[in-house]
């Protein structure tokens, strides 16, 4: 892809979106369900596309987690087409009046949702994103251009060929979804597109989101990684705390709001400690813990930092005086994703809750909520951990802004 | 002001964020009076700090328009402690439940109204920006870092050690405000500071702007210029559309709000066009107008661009064939701020409102209107053009994020 072509996409998702940004919901839901359909019809064609992504993947040595998530068969094509049904379903955030009021003279002040414009996404291999994303953006009345990851490619232009073809048949604007291809200076070139991007996601590694968030001119919705930390306090219910660091580690280890570390009160580590070493390894666990936590066990391996997500069954422990000590340690480790508090005690609860800066505060439940379907939002796009914009899971109204709309009948200042 | 002044200067106000972001809407009432007090308490200090100022300034040569919004006196002075304490009147945004609901299965969801944290402004000469801006921040529980132009370095030095005077009176971290001195190197490094500061405000000129938004890592609100249309549709009062024209222009030309092209119907542009331009002579406006409000009168003189902003009495014209192209031509030269329809016809109206993407749409009203204090929101640190986290006025809620805060008693997913 050369330069001209890339603004030449990016041109027209604009001009595609000018149309779409006024489409009614049904005709929204309408292109959501021929992009399904779309997806169905062109089986043969996309999983011949991922075929070749596999082979070329494999030849190149690629491990097999990366080749699991790229791999594409006829029940994944389903669900892909399963999820853009499901969001022809939810409500549509554009329109929505956030607030309105009068001013004194009688102007009347609406402030309402409309969509973005164009979103650029850039993400890694699984082609699944490819329809979720356009899916998202469409349904909230944006475009979209989508940069996958070289070792998706041909499935990608398979799936967006499919996409692109359900909106025709929508009678949408199909520059509504594009492909952005080439090599690494079409990135540099899409997050240096101001005026033609007006937000750009990164959704991936830890190293694909800081390599956009630093180089990036467009704004960005940052989506980052999630060093969770569950304190049990003096006060907590034992048999809860329990319970709820075994959810929250075990469940689902390789996502962003698992349990990375556990952090227990010296009043009753003794005590609580061998009961959550017994249970977490019974998860098949390993634990690593602090100089006061191998007092208690000395067969915990030693820690070697705080800072990073295990994404496996690995948790780290330490052992703090109190919670003016607890929350020091989680505000020097804490990537702002998701914290928790084991407690009874109201105050310790709101202190906890008021001290720690992040998107998602738990008290007495697992961290596992944090999630745009336990939300209850029906799509989640990723979950941001920047302050600006959104902040937390973020569904459809993550992807609009809002317009004032004045209204009066010849009012002067 | 060497690299490690500023991050220590830096550290230090997000040590006090932290208190801060706890303080009560009392405390922080109370440190706003304790800063207005000091303000005048100081005033000799800064007067005198305000006279070398504006005798290196003259010195430089510097315009008589930029010496005037440079010169404080005891009155100006007055003026900067009554924002203070009027900033002391207004609701406290933190705290705010936005939204909150259960989960089916009983976890309470609350989004909650929270602090940014660190706030940094960069600003250009007006040293009342220092203390407004300051007082914004403290009110929404943020800290800031005051980054001002050298020709004002002396006054703003003054008035950040009285503010920080009025904090410690108060009881609250006087590191809570800051000023950030030193070359363009500084500037730099307050761009790139991502961790240390929440989020850039650049207040200023056009170049100010598009320095900070281009050049910083640190998420940007963008406060833009204003390039603002008012279009007189075939269906317009016409008499209400000379009034709003002469208001938008020349109440206060050089404001963002401020017209600077009007857009006219061609079927009423024959009978409109001379009253338009015999009340903006009147009000002695210059005006510039297309090939074909030329041919209605051809003393006006020849546009040389459409692009941007007057800020002076000065106004260009051009002549549409319809609604449809006056929105082409608007969207080929809006900068997204405020845009005008003047018309009587509901479903123009409703057309103009959806297609226009701006900050701000007035129908049959002022875009003077679009501005903070008008809006009602007792405060305002700019208006945004950009998309993401505010568009528009920007008051104490926008100085802020949320935080979702999840209760529960064991729930496990």
């Amino acid at each position: 892809m050369t330069s001209s072509t890339f603004s030449n996409l990016a041109r027209g998702a604009r001009e595609a979106s000018l149309s779409l940004a006024i489409k009614t919901r049904a005709d929204k839901d309408g292109a959501l369900h021929a992009m399904a359909d779309s997806l169905l019809a062109h089986e043969d064609a996309i999983l011949s596309a991922n075929s070749e992504d596999m082979e070329r993947s494999r030849a190149a040595g690629v491990g097999e987690a990366l080749l699991d998530r790229l791999q594409l068969d006829s029940s994944r094509l389903e669900a892909m087409a399963l999820g853009l049904r499901s969001l022809a379903s939810l409500s549509d955030p554009v329109g929505e009046v956030i607030r309105g009021w009068q001013l004194p003279n009688g102007v009347h002040v609406d402030q309402v949702r409309v969509p973005m414009g164009v979103i650029g996404i850039i993400y890694e291999a699984r082609p699944n994103v490819t329809a979720d994303a356009a899916g998202i953006c469409i349904k909230s009345g944006n475009s979209v251009l989508l940069r996958g990851s070289s070792t998706a490619v041909s499935s990608n232009q398979a799936i967006v060929v499919a996409l692109k073809q359900g909106l025709s048949d929508a009678c949408l604007d199909p520059r509504a979804i594009a492909l952005v291809e080439g090599d690494r200076s079409v990135t540099d070139e899409m997050m240096a597109a101001r005026g033609l991007v007006d937000v750009l996601i990164p959704r991936g590694g830890a190293s694909l989101i800081d390599a956009v968030v630093r180089g990036a001119q467009v704004p960005v919705l940052e989506t980052g990684s999630g060093n969770c930390h569950l304190y049990v306090d003096a006060s907590a219910d034992q048999k809860i705390a329990i319970d709820i660091m075994i959810n929250a580690k075990t469940q689902r280890p390789s996502v962003c709001n698992a349990l990375e570390t556990l952090v227990v009160d010296s009043s009753i580590a003794n005590e609580f400690l061998p009961q959550a070493i017994m249970a977490l390894t019974d998860h098949g666990v390993t634990i690593r813990g602090d100089q006061r936590a191998r007092i208690i066990d000395p067969n915990l391996l030693e820690v070697e930092e705080w800072d990073h997500e295990h994404l496996s069954l690995d948790i780290r422990v330490a052992i703090v005086d109190g919670i003016e000590k607890a929350i020091d340690f989680i505000r020097s480790h804490t990537s702002g994703h998701s914290e928790t508090i084991i407690s009874s005690d109201a105050a310790h609860q709101k202190k906890f809750v008021n001290d720690i800066d992040c998107a998602c505060v738990f008290v007495n439940a697992s961290s596992r909520f944090a999630d745009g379907e336990q939300f209850g939002f029906g799509a989640e796009i990723g979950i941001s951990t920047q302050k600006l914009h959104a902040r937390g899971p973020m569904g459809l109204s993550e992807m609009t802004t809002t317009k004032y709309v004045l209204t009066g009948d010849g009012q002067v200042r």
